[in-house]
């Protein structure tokens, strides 16, 4: 397997709803080949994409039932606490559930996390060993 | 928010078969900050985690119950149809679940689906409209 990851999908109960929090509350800009059915935004390396969730069960072929924690985290890394801090007022502002409130965590980095309206967990994170912004 | 996704991190049961399923099965290098308790894969453009299950929640401060669909799929793209089908049987003889047998399919491209040993849904995709390989 190439080391690749070209797109991450996130199933969305109303793609509307998730495209204005997405482009109106985090400011992400839609890529052109997104439509009334599917949104894609270039993340700088990988695509992430927003589908409805019971179309994506339909083209995995399984059920669409599912609930609690889905075992997958998206981070989103900022250079400083400052601005892990500010990432997640802007998440709130947009009407993210701040699930952790930002702060120094054992790894020796500093984190918080927000779901977004359909609980997709973003971690947003200071890490001074590792520069992923 | 910067369009840009640093990491993203698959919650485990088993950290070391999980490895080996991504090493030995898939053939991921992992990065050097890899150690016993977590693993990192550089994905050309984004970096891929693995943590165990319990110790993830635990950072989102959650519960690490969960069932069903995730509502999340991350999409490894191919360059043509016979590299999808090879990668499906790369993915098959490493031990993972075939979900969806790769064909074509209702957007114009070609593609199947695997999970992992945790259940995590990978689709293996052609897509002759946006090159992602």
């Amino acid at each position: 397997m190439k080391p690749k990851i070209s797109i991450i999908t996130l199933g969305v109960e109303d793609l509307t709803r998730a495209r204005k929090f997405y482009e109106e509350g985090l400011g992400l800009v839609p890529m052109s080949y997104s439509s009334e059915s599917i949104a894609f935004y270039d993340m700088n390396g990988v695509v992430l994409s927003l589908y409805p969730k019971d179309a994506l069960a339909e083209d995995v072929t399984i059920s669409q039932q599912g609930s609690g924690f889905s075992g997958v985290t998206i981070a989103h890394n900022e250079p400083s606490k400052e601005k892990v801090d500010e990432m997640i007022e802007e998440a709130r502002a947009a009407g993210a559930t701040i699930v952790k409130e930002s702060r120094d965590v054992f790894w020796g980095g500093y984190s918080g996390y927000f779901q977004d309206l359909d609980g997709h967990l973003w971690e947003v994170a200071y890490n001074p060993y590792m520069d992923l912004t």
